[in-house]
């Protein structure tokens, strides 16, 4: 960290300011520019995580060199990391297909749409139980019942699950039916539920705050590893910007900066990013092309009677195209992924 | 809501939509326009909630005419609310201050807090107990044992207590000790937290989301007030924009649309908005002339010492300072407050 | 058009707006609905343009259902257009690459570039002699010098030349050496300067603002295509955002909904979006995938030379290796390009 | 500014670097930390300006210390500037008020404009006469007729003449008719107009861009400065963001940020942040409150008639009722502006 001071401070600001650097065990480095003086913090900042330096005499501003987070960060480990989700490893050299309905609402619906991805080579189910909507007058998803039928689904098709928790009382919940928890993007800072997942150990998908920047969203990811649990994958799903023609703005740059500068997998939500499915395919493959890990992408039986998300959600022709277009890029960009397993 | 059919639909596309439509009760107005003809919906759209009209074939959008929301709009109360804390009366003809610092740290920082900012003529303290910290490296608060200070603080000056709440178990601890519950920024749509709060009945001061449009928001509060609860504040804290000057960009415009769309009462928070001391005058004044009900402010005994948000707090002399200023602005604005009550 | 009348409007009010609307030679739709009345308007809404019906009496909102703009979109012409450049044909099945230095620097400088491009596969040379720069006190550009030196690279290498024009006088200089005048982002709403390139008839890139949503880029497109020069192709090159990881947020959707909603080319500027090489590969890959019709790429010789936009400028050598990725994906994504032409 | 090196960058890195520097006359810091080395950079980096140093082995970032401006900030000029039009004085203890309509339609309608608004306490009449407009099928102003007409205004009434200009062209025509060049957002980035105002010497009303940082402003601002011009007045009108209850977002903190870096006066713009005359009262008072120099409003003799922005002129009426606000607001803020002159 530089602190940097203002035109005119004094000797005294100074000293002031290096005692209690000095006191706390960090090293100081002082240089003299033609109108401000720097200062040069050495050490291991998080002891100054308390300490308002910004509101001593004389300071101008501080100015971070290096980036807040650690264990999510490349200086910690410089090579990527692969996370298995029991024998399913993310992050590897093979892409990761995360498929289903947005909702889950029925059986039939859930066990039709498991068999669906299932056939195209999705390795994930997913479906959402506990379900955040904007208004209080929609349906607001079947929860542990949902759960359940998530599981028969597995049972009957060995897909790995994932689904959103929502609160301490869902992963409890949860944890029973699930092989990796889903932090929505609006939990992004949503730190008590985030310690808890970090607590379980499970696997967490972790998708990004419509308004959280990348560097907060790896701050944020911190909480969960620092409860000692480094199984995240990133998901990318869109950040809000003023353009309205789709519901997010998809940051395809987030892919190769998370890359640059995290160990972590990166997967793609293009549905939520979107918000309408005939974006789909080119916001897929643009991910994919992009050096994603994987997509997520909401895939429901029949959209038209979804009771939730209905425009975003491919039907399984659709998906199964998709993934077989995938299939073919993957190869190209020295991936894998099993079309039709 | 207006349905927009594509150019080119069919007479038949038109016939199933109005079947669905009627068979729900809702009443239908055909439009042939030069180019795409529109369907008008009348009566209660909450009965479509769940129904996925644009995926029926021919429809090209949808197109909302009545806001989404019910409860907080003017067309259910046109008058403005008045929500009585206590006695305390906000969104009337007094304009209302919340101060208090960032975090409780000690019994002496929030008493001699609490002292200093009822001098200065503030009716609330405010004080965070569970803090939301971006890093899980910072301080994160005094939790319950916070709590029981700022009763001391509030049975040793009168004042209100405002304190935010981070989760359900949160809210089942501060309701022994708290007059209003906070919803901070990051839990705007955490909606099985409005609706806890919602269930409590104690009023509730309900910041705006860095990423929440003005409707998103009151389309939020929703869920607290339709668990019954009325007793809503609303409180603009800044958005998220591309200027980084200050940390969140104020929009001031939020007042006079909140004061034309909704009945509720607005206060604003300038401190987070800001992020600086030396910002908070400007905008605290600005806020009062926009029309706002109130502020909240921090404001630290010594916030030199603070361990968190420490530059945005402002001294108790610096707060006395606004309060003479806002005292002599309210009369002008046909409002009052009491400097130095 | 529908124009939305609040609750309570008078019948006189109604009357008096259709009125208006009747002669001016529209059709009027009225539909009562429970909360309101609205009236569908039908015929060409641009008799509307210089008329403030949001001004008349009981008016609460005006709601546009066809889009603006009229030439650049797809209900005007359905096929996707193919612009030609001297024979390189934009928008077809061949992917179309343009490529140089930011600025040209000096003859040794974009003759090399332009060798080293063409061998890769480039149709077009890019270089910059009109520079806006952010700072005055930085290099501004070799201005007609410059142009000059293009077209000796031209000469030599057959390739396509590319320039941005900043100024009606600047046009006026560059028709005589360019074969596409470039519109930069700042000048995306210079209606003055459209206005002139339009009149010029020569093809035109024209870039998207940073701030321009889709709709107002395709209306500006129409200030070029109402001078009856429909040689238009579209360029994203990343909007504003709150984003700092890369200089601007590449709008990757924007290549999908432009293909939806307009008969333009399109192709996409990561050099500027992300605005550091090492992002490059990635994101062109991303823009090929998503169904971009081409790219534009800063290429200079010896970037640490650079004399503007260093930093996001690949090496020939990292060029001729996209060039190769991007032959192998053409070939998978059904398009075409020539590595190595 | 302060160079940051990568981890395990080599002690030859270092050199090359500190050649280069102390070649170009610079001064030089060199700091070793835990995890990075860092250079700071002491003398005027101006030279610096086209030396792409991030591009250096070894170099991971350079970090900004000074800002970039020079003749704009309050280092160069720490008092604020008061800038003279004909002896109406912008940026001292009087309040300035520029008002009138969007456009110049008619003599008559100007005429009635000037004297409504002179009525009222207006020192300058606004109208534009070359107007940027977003589709090319709406009205695009009367030109050098509307300028003629202007001047007949300020004989009958002595008010200043404000208004903008658009390209080259239109600054020769406009000087022979208006006492202050109006610089409109959308142009904000257009270096060869801003030079040219520059050179010409007039008093320059510079207004912020719609996706412009105050510091992208500053900047811009120096382009006109260091052409000898220091006439240099600021106005905030909005920025893009994702909120669409108002047509741009007003940034009210740019005022005491200009104030805290820059000695330029600043007025603010509410009828374009706004674009709904309801709002223009509340955002002109914040504006006053948040310690603005004077305001620039839109008037109309009769908005239900304007050919352009319809929705966001006020009538002479309701100026007038602005007017005595603001003239009382005055006062209680330590500033001046004569009601009803």
């Amino acid at each position: 960290m530089i602190i940097v001071m203002k035109p005119g401070s004094q000797d005294s600001d100074i000293h002031e300011i290096t005692d209690i650097l000095e006191s706390l065990g960090l090293g100081v480095h002082i240089s003299k520019g033609t109108e401000r003086t720097i200062i040069g913090v050495i050490g291991d900042k998080r002891v100054l995580s308390d300490v308002p330096l910004e509101l001593m005499p004389g300071v101008e501003k501080l100015v971070p060199i290096v980036e807040p987070y650690k264990l999510a960060g490349k200086t910690f480990k410089p090579e990527p990391s692969v996370i298995d989700v029991n024998g399913v490893k993310i992050g590897g050299k093979e892409l990761v297909m995360m498929a289903g309905p947005c909702a889950i609402e029925s059986r039939d619906q859930i066990m039709s749409a498991a068999l669906a991805v299932k056939k195209s080579g999705a390795q994930f189910l997913r479906g959402g139980a506990f379900k955040p909507r904007t208004s209080p007058y929609a349906f607001q998803g079947l929860e542990e019942e949902g759960l359940k039928l998530l599981k028969e689904a597995k049972e009957a098709t060995g897909l790995q699950i994932v689904s959103e928790v929502t609160s301490e009382k869902a992963v409890e919940i949860a944890i029973n039916y699930v092989d990796m928890f889903q932090i929505g993007a609006r939990n992004v800072q949503n730190f008590q539920l985030l310690r808890e997942v970090g607590r379980s150990g499970k696997p967490v998908l972790f998708k990004r705050g419509p308004s959280t920047t990348i560097e907060e969203w790896l701050n944020a990811a911190e909480y969960i590893m620092s409860e000692g649990n480094y199984n995240v994958v990133l998901c990318e799903r869109g950040i809000r910007t003023f353009e309205t023609a789709t519901r997010n703005t998809l940051d395809i740059s987030a892919v190769p900066v998370v890359k640059s500068t995290s160990h972590l997998p990166i997967i793609v939500d293009p549905s939520h990013a979107a918000g309408k499915a005939q974006y789909i395919h080119s916001l897929s493959k643009a991910a994919i092309a992009a050096g994603a890990d994987g997509l997520i992408i909401e895939v429901h039986p029949n959209p038209r009677c979804a009771l939730s998300d209905a425009a975003q959600q491919l039907t399984p022709g659709s998906f199964d195209e998709l993934c077989k277009d995938i299939s073919r890029m993957a190869e190209i960009l020295g991936r894998e992924f099993k079309y039709g397993a």
